[in-house]
């Protein structure tokens, strides 16, 4: 039996042409699968300098060679293109089922060329792919687009899709799955621009293993493991709902635009407040954890609203930006993030940027629709997600993502534009975790949390040497190890939590050699070395589009401003009213105005020889 | 038979003379006794706008009304005078054993006059004082001076004494007793002034109550309700050297003279840490709490520091002034101030003024004797204590105290002053604890964290009302309330702990009455009236030396400055060398200085199609 290596299908959508190819076998040795297929079709296949909106680009869907089967974790699905938001290398994660599914239907990934000249969308079954009319579903939410989806092929329907954000180029519009998404650099805007409103499949399971009974034994082997592992457990309990508690104690929970690194009243916020108003956990094919946690708003101005979410970044996306503690509110904006399809992160960014321009006076309150931007106002900060998903108003400007947006301001905008490479940057503060502020300069899509996620800084983690999270250059080897760790971990599509449950050395190689059928990829060695490929080939993109040094940097902010942390509520404290204050108590005291006591309270105490004394200081 | 009021013993050092006097009834029932004493008996007889370090001023030394007998946490003693560091009234409180031995002795006071032509000590027995040389201990410090008193007396010996600060008139010198010290407002300078080394007192128990069989049952009663008291079983456990991990939290621990809330890396100065250390507990008289807890250091610079502290206040005058998270230089510190006999409260205060002057230039380092006062030097901390207690070099003007110094240095110097009528800040940041800083602003000695503690702001007590720690006038009543209770209580020397474990309502009146012989003095308004007495008196006495409203304010500091907390380390990062890790980084990933993939890299990874779109763009 030849080698698995993962069928591709390529759909033209300025031609209406759609065809299959098996990857080659060389490919799927020196690039495994998932993210690796991703960088290496992508930079094969795109001339340098195309316009990310144009139909020169090409938008990649890919499931990971694990997928759809009994292994945990590893169903997750991927986009890859030119991002319209920073212009260079984009990937973006996803979660739910679509990626099993996409195995399902045959297919380890989809390329997606040209522009259809009116909305379309594609379904995919076994038996092949169409391209069909989106005239009914334009225009609506991503909730609306699916179950219409899954109204018209049945039960059996997984989809992606994009929501008016997309259709209106946010530069920071979602792919979305159900009510997971891949959210950042863009690539629902590029499929916006395809006129792409969705990819349904409609499959039952179906599995592609070069040896399907060593793969369930390895499978089961690896349950397992997870199971027994108190990483996991803990996982399945708060997903990543609780992870402000650990910012905000060590003090990298950017606060007011990157100002400061801790919450004042963040004890409203803490993973146990999110738990009160959860409602359900949902999860991703085959994954016992279920860490994704539903909430729902009872009371209140966001009464009703529902949310299988908000996930930490976007906790902290609609808390911290814009110095609201409204649990409420923030699942109220990812619920209209979900719906209307634009990235949690890049919209909270550049609504905490907006409301700095405000208060500096760069942005008034006409140029913001007559929304009072300031810290604390939780329902201007709702009412800018809708009106950036819709391009209205002030939310036409925020809508091109926070380098673009200062420099249309001007004025000095872009001293207070928190980005790298173009990508707002996440919930962690490089200044008190510079590990994870490092990785967001090197990574190679920009400020992105997950690309070499620095669990050393944040939570202590020992593998392959702890952090000094203020070290700089001493921590360059652990941003290398970090990325290409990642990278490896990814062509897998592995959920970035799983990575760390104990199972990956060696159960993840073995897994793919039953699957693919390709002795040598069990190799650590290949693996590391595979990853490195990835990482590398990445920036060889970003070169070939002009990136260079000048732009591995972080926010001027990040580089010149002290970083305040502010834990505790008396932050800002100063006695205002001492005068205020004495008077009330000369008064409780029955002193006179000059804080002497009074013949007639000395007389009450029976004092009455000390007031002569007294007499005479009276009124000094 | 008699009640039982109290006798006082007056010894006149200029004459030699010594008398002894009962207090009488009228005095007794007013002011019941113990600071109550206090105040009357040195409003009555000090002239106003005496010098406080001449031979006009008295010294009054107290015991309780309860004191010596099976009673808990009422045996502690008092020393009232006029403070040469303020110029106001002066009361300041000690503990161990001295308080029961005055008692057994047959005195609840002593009133100290005049001044000794050369160094002297008293020793009290039950048959009388004698005045006796003390040029043998004269220069000694506070430990070799009890113990050539205890080897010349008994071991029935107990006394209070000065050291070196007391003698060399620093402005802020104590008074101790075995390790504690009743250290605020100079009353050791006062001692010093005098000549008078120490007051020893040999006796064995000997109680003089009123009505011994009741006073036993009803203290009893209090010992039991005492032991089942969490507050109580709390503070054997801990005493006060766990209060920092509290105020950090909430943001009130000062840091740096003041300027922050918080301490960075306060986890290494936690009272579990301190625990680490502790070698022992001990007590005062006849208290099952043994809350003095004794720490001492094991290896490193300070390998052999012994001291029966740190303290609350002690841990923060020697870590958060200066910036230290040194317990080891702390209890190096505490044990030094111990020895040479100064306060550590405006010892550590003093200190970190110095730092921050040498920080703004105002101090260099030729004025600091070459010491480098920088934040975090904790070897230059400690030096400082003894140049200050030994009048030294730059410590003869840190001996001044806060105010004086930065009169004689002036350049502005009086911003960094951190003090209330001149008496230094304890160790809660007003800005945070507004009630707490009111109190300060009121208090009767000027800013002292005892005369109206804010158990309210700080640890969240909810008697007579909760307080908002950032109210300002709103708190006025909490502040009459709190300095009113500390002063009734202090009627019985009442340990400031001791007074929240339940048993104060009714018991203490019951005990005075059973004590005292007075009937009326359980009567719960009473209690409250003599407690507003006490503190109108002392208030007059104030106002009699010039006092006014003009002194009721805090530092210009907490007026004008907000304050900043910096609970986590990250505080105050910036990131400064991302050149430097851009070289690391781009080595260790084998790419040029630009950020470019090298051939020999590319070639590696088996990507040699990617060179030449490199060689376009290297060195760009």
């Amino acid at each position: 039996m030849a080698a698995n290596t993962g069928r591709l299908l390529r759909v033209n959508l300025s031609t209406g042409k759609v065809g299959t190819e098996s990857v080659p076998e060389q490919v799927a040795t020196d690039f495994v699968g998932g993210r690796g297929y991703g960088i290496r079709y992508l930079y094969e296949e795109l001339k340098p300098d195309v316009d990310p909106l144009s139909e020169e680009n090409k938008l990649l869907l890919l499931s990971g060679p694990l997928s759809g089967a009994g292994a945990v974790a590893v169903s997750r699905w991927m986009a890859v293109t030119k991002s319209p938001l920073t212009g260079a290398y984009a990937r973006s994660v996803g979660g739910t089922d679509f990626g099993a599914w996409l195995r399902f239907a045959g297919y380890e990934l989809i390329i997606i060329e040209g522009k259809a000249d009116r909305p379309v969308y594609l379904h995919l079954t076994r038996e092949g792919c169409t391209v069909e009319s989106a005239s009914e579903i334009w225009g609506k939410d991503t909730k609306v687009t699916q179950d219409w989806l899954t109204e018209k092929y049945g039960r059996n329907t997984r989809a992606v899709c994009i929501g008016p954000g997309g259709e209106k180029l946010v530069r920071y519009a979602a792919i979305v799955s159900g009510r997971r998404t891949a959210g950042r650099c863009g690539t629902g805007t590029v499929m916006g621009s395809k006129n792409l409103k969705a990819v349904a499949i409609t499959a039952t399971r179906h599995l592609q293993l070069f040896d399907e009974a060593t793969f369930n034994e390895l499978a089961k082997e690896q349950v397992k493991i997870v199971l027994a592992n108190k990483g996991f457990q803990n996982h399945r309990e708060w997903g990543t709902t609780r992870t402000q508690n650990v910012t905000n104690e060590i003090g990298v929970y950017p606060v007011q635009n990157f100002r400061y690194g801790q919450q004042v009243g963040y004890e409203e916020i803490t993973g146990e407040e999110y738990r009160k108003l959860r409602t359900g956990k949902f999860g991703c094919y085959a994954c016992p954890a279920r860490c994704g946690m539903a909430h729902q708003v009872n009371s209140g101005t966001y009464k009703g609203a529902y949310s299988e979410g908000p996930e930490y970044e976007t906790i902290w996306a609609f808390t911290g930006n814009t110095d609201s503690t409204s649990k409420e509110a923030s699942i109220a904006a990812d619920a209209l993030c979900d719906d209307l399809g634009i990235d949690t992160i890049s919209a909270g960014c550049s609504i905490g940027f907006a409301y700095e321009l405000y208060e500096k006076g760069l942005l008034t309150r006409a140029d913001c629709d007559g929304l009072e931007l300031k810290y604390g106002n939780h329902e201007a900060m709702v009412a800018l997600v809708k009106k950036i998903a819709n391009r209205e108003g002030i939310g036409n400007l925020l809508a091109e993502g926070v380098a673009r947006a200062a420099k249309q301001i001007g004025k000095g905008a872009e001293a207070y534009a928190i980005h790298v490479k173009g990508l707002e940057l996440p919930a962690y503060e490089p200044r008190g975790a510079k590990t994870q502020g490092f990785n967001y300069v090197t990574s190679n899509i920009g400020a992105s949390h997950c690309f070499g996620y620095a669990a050393q800084d944040i939570f202590g983690a020992i593998e392959p040497r702890p952090s000094d999270r203020f070290a700089e250059e001493e921590n360059a080897d652990l941003v290398v190890y970090n990325q290409n760790d990642t990278a490896w971990h990814e062509t897998g599509i592995i959920c970035a939590f799983a990575g760390r449950w104990g199972w990956v050395d060696p159960l993840f190689g073995k897994l793919l050699v039953a699957a693919r059928g390709i002795d040598g990829l069990e190799d650590k060695d290949h693996l590391h070395k595979a990853g490195e490929r990835i990482f590398n080939l990445e920036r060889a993109f970003n070169v070939r589009e002009g990136f260079g040094r000048k732009d591995d940097t972080l926010p001027q902010r990040m580089l010149t401003e002290p970083l305040h942390t502010r834990e505790a509520p008396g932050e800002g404290q100063i006695v205002r009213r001492q005068d205020k204050f004495l008077d009330n108590y000369y008064k409780l005291r029955g002193w006179s105005k000059q804080g002497v006591p009074t013949a007639r309270k000395l007389k009450e105490l029976g004092l009455d020889s000390v007031t002569s004394d007294m007499t005479a200081k009276r009124g000094k």
